[in-house]
């Protein structure tokens, strides 16, 4: 059984491990790590703990083991759903990676490269760059996240269409265990058939199950033709019928495939300077197609005017444009990117990131969208995302002129709309957040039974005492 | 506790649920199930089980778990390691899912079919080319091994260099928890990010924490263009060297790249009927690269003509030959696939099925070549496999004229030889065959510490009374 100090002495006990830049006591120093992004929760914490090594890694958690301390780990804290943030009780160490966060190796002819935990993401894909390969991953809160949180989370994005989750990029972990026990996993094999994949298992676990202290992930030839369309197109169905036309001519060039709704589209117009909408007339729903190979001679021009021709021969698309440089394409990528930010300029919003099979993706977005405007009327349904993923963000703006706080205090309502939609058509609650603080309650209903009981049967194995974010994922 | 039975009564039970259709109790009926193909292992069994629905695998686990009885899960026995045969004690139950072959599903929106477990994999990849999709897992035993067997032993084979092992084939899981509880994880979504990844886990677990009983798979567009390349190449490096000019040019169209040794290829000719070395004169080292597309217009003849010209230049293809047709494509693949039967007729050899980091390939299989002739001299190493993967079967012919069983005394030291250099390479004693009951012995020297640690603790927690696979896979 742990052997619980007063927090005077395990500050000391961890200044001893750490040295004095390595532990903040501060409150201001906390304050930015007590709470998330999105002000969905505010903890406390006796301390914040930034160590340097994998070795005080390690040191420190083997102490929280021993004196029965939880843990809350910490990468770039730009979690959707809570994730990052320690409970109320004060008793929580903050362990943050900010400080690991170098890049240890990369190697052109295995396509890898290791990088430690606090890495972040851009940095991870700027090292790839200047080496001229490609680090595929990539998503809004890049220039913040780590490589720790983003495999943590086995967080998805917008190149996951072809690329896969952070899982899918991931060759090898370092971890401190829960016992603080260090394992070195960080092989750099396509092959290794000698048991268990607990990397697997500790990718997606949240840091529940150990703390990644650095990774080895894969590279890609980067992109030597690239083209992206913007369409406006007939219905939900129609922009899924595109999605498979490219999908089934050439799988791996598709790099990207979004869907947006009329309802975002005209925000963004609206309220974000320099996006216009590329059409004379705008229309009700919107697909970017974004194309790219490693062949300079791959053709990708010719072929999104062949497969656009051929869609709105049969309909599917009602308008389209093709990006004359990169500047055009990075123009138009911003209609998409900007959404975040004109819902929040629009009013209050509520996120739902939900995914279905890829194939009832349209009947998904209709039967939610009808089932918001039933349960609060005027409200205006925003879904976009990433429909060759089966994943789209299902969000509400509020009704023009209604009381944000009146509209956010429906929050739990329409999550629980959306979910009993998704539910229906064997969807899942949580697509590429997570599960963090905010939706363990869904994971009894969702999960329950034996999966959900295999879960925590692994968790009590692995961290018996429960020191690792607590509270996190697990009911 | 598990309170035990009498085998009489047992069987009794297990009629009970499997019906007389389902249990199999005569020596004669059991005799191929008690033992794998390379004959390495002769095990024994009181009865054999072939249940027909998840249902009754269910009921038949938890029998066994009530009464701690150990079961061998069995796909199509086509093990490499004597991972689906029992011990010699004849206390185990055989559980066959030969009877459970049905494909449930196919949906070309999704680009995903669920198949039960006992299917074969050639009649998985069949029932996609019916359906006008490409499921790319392909290996050897693929007429007999079954889709629980593959995604248990998370297979590679031919096809991984660009689609990956059995692991990245597979969205969704259905499987009998040791417990007997049924987990039905076929979800057929491409992001869920809702708690540990039990499928992972699974996958590669050698049915040792649950028996798969269903899969949910991915499939892909068809190759609408192919090219096929049999290289003669001046050494190990420039075999590499060749496989990163086609993957930088364009990674997704490398189906496979496969290393073969001269000594290899000239059994092949020497053996097999129908098989010459399409070449002048013999060469030390060959390549054979397989290049697809689903699109039609790829050009893949013409890259590969320019490519092979840029080697030729650079020195390292000496001599090559581009497949003119389909019937010569698969002429040329048959020097590959024929490797083990030529080894067969040319005497004794140890197979070593080991990988290292693609950037060592040419090193190991060097150090491996000189080790292994210094060890025995007169041997003959025959190297070959996939080294886009880092993957060599690293096998050792007899030398000409000595007694095979003398030889194969000196498997074990001839493993260790090939290990030692691996290790040092920072490579896996099992790239695609796993552990079975082969390697369990490796488990601790090259897994040991934290990492063998916890995957006992998982093993522990799920299957506390150890019905599973005993003795396979962990030490």
């Amino acid at each position: 059984m742990p052997d619980a100090l007063p927090q005077a002495a395990l500050r000391d006990r961890l200044r001893a491990i750490l040295g004095p830049r390595g532990l903040l006591t501060e409150p201001a120093d906390l304050a930015p790590h007590l709470t998330d992004w999105r002000a969905l929760y505010q903890g406390a914490a006796f301390a914040l703990a930034r160590p340097a090594t994998t070795a005080e890694v390690a040191e420190v958690v083997r102490l929280c083991a021993e004196t029965g301390t939880p843990v809350t780990v910490q990468g770039g804290n730009t979690s959707m759903v809570g994730g990052a943030v320690p409970d109320e009780s004060g008793r929580h160490l903050i362990l943050s990676l900010g400080r690991m966060n170098r890049l240890r190796d990369l190697d052109l002819a295995d396509m890898t490269m290791t990088a430690e935990a606090g890495m972040v993401l851009k940095a991870a894909q700027e090292a790839a760059e200047a080496a001229g390969a490609l680090f595929p991953l990539s998503l809004g809160a890049e220039g913040t996240a780590t490589i720790g949180g983003v495999l943590s989370t086995n967080a998805g994005g917008n190149t996951t269409v072809r690329y896969g989750n952070a899982r899918e990029l991931m060759l090898g972990l370092e971890a401190v265990l829960p016992d603080g026990s260090v394992w070195n996993g960080l092989r750099r094999l396509r092959k290794d058939n000698t048991g268990y994949a607990l990397r697997h298992l500790l990718v997606g676990a949240e840091g529940t199950l150990g703390v990644i202290t650095a990774a080895t992930l894969r590279l890609f030839p980067r992109a030597r033709d690239t083209a992206l369309g913007f369409c406006a197109v007939a219905d939900e169905a129609a922009a899924l019928a595109l999605f498979r036309r490219f999908r089934d001519r050439d799988e791996s060039a598709v790099r990207a495939f979004e869907y947006m709704s009329g309802t975002g589209v005209d925000f963004c117009a609206r309220h974000i300077e320099g996006i216009a909408i590329p059409f004379a007339a705008p229309a009700a729903h919107y697909v970017l197609v974004d194309l790219a190979s490693p062949r300079p001679d791959a053709g990708l021009r010719d072929l999104a005017e062949a497969v656009l021709a051929e869609a709105m021969e049969a309909g599917e698309v009602l308008d389209a444009v093709i990006a004359e440089s990169d500047a055009q394409a990075k123009k138009l990528w911003r209609i998409r990117e900007e959404h975040p930010e004109a819902q929040k300029r629009e009013g209050a919003s509520v996120k739902n990131d939900v995914s279905v099979p890829v194939s009832k993706v349209p009947e998904m977005i209709r039967r939610c969208s009808a089932a918001l405007v039933a349960l609060i009327p005027g409200s205006r349904p925003v879904p976009f995302g990433h429909i060759g993923d089966g994943n789209i963000h299902m969000n509400l703006q509020q009704p023009e002129g209604m009381d944000p706080a009146a509209f956010l205090a429906r929050s739990h309502d329409i999550m629980d709309c959306v979910n009993a939609v998704v539910r229906e058509l064997d969807g899942s609650f949580s697509a590429e957040h997570g599960i963090g603080r905010l939706k363990t309650d869904m994971m009894a209903e969702w999960r329950g039974g034996a999966e959900l009981a295999a879960m925590q049967a692994i968790k009590r194995a692995l961290d018996p005492h429960g020191i690792l974010n607590p509270g996190k994922v697990l009911p």
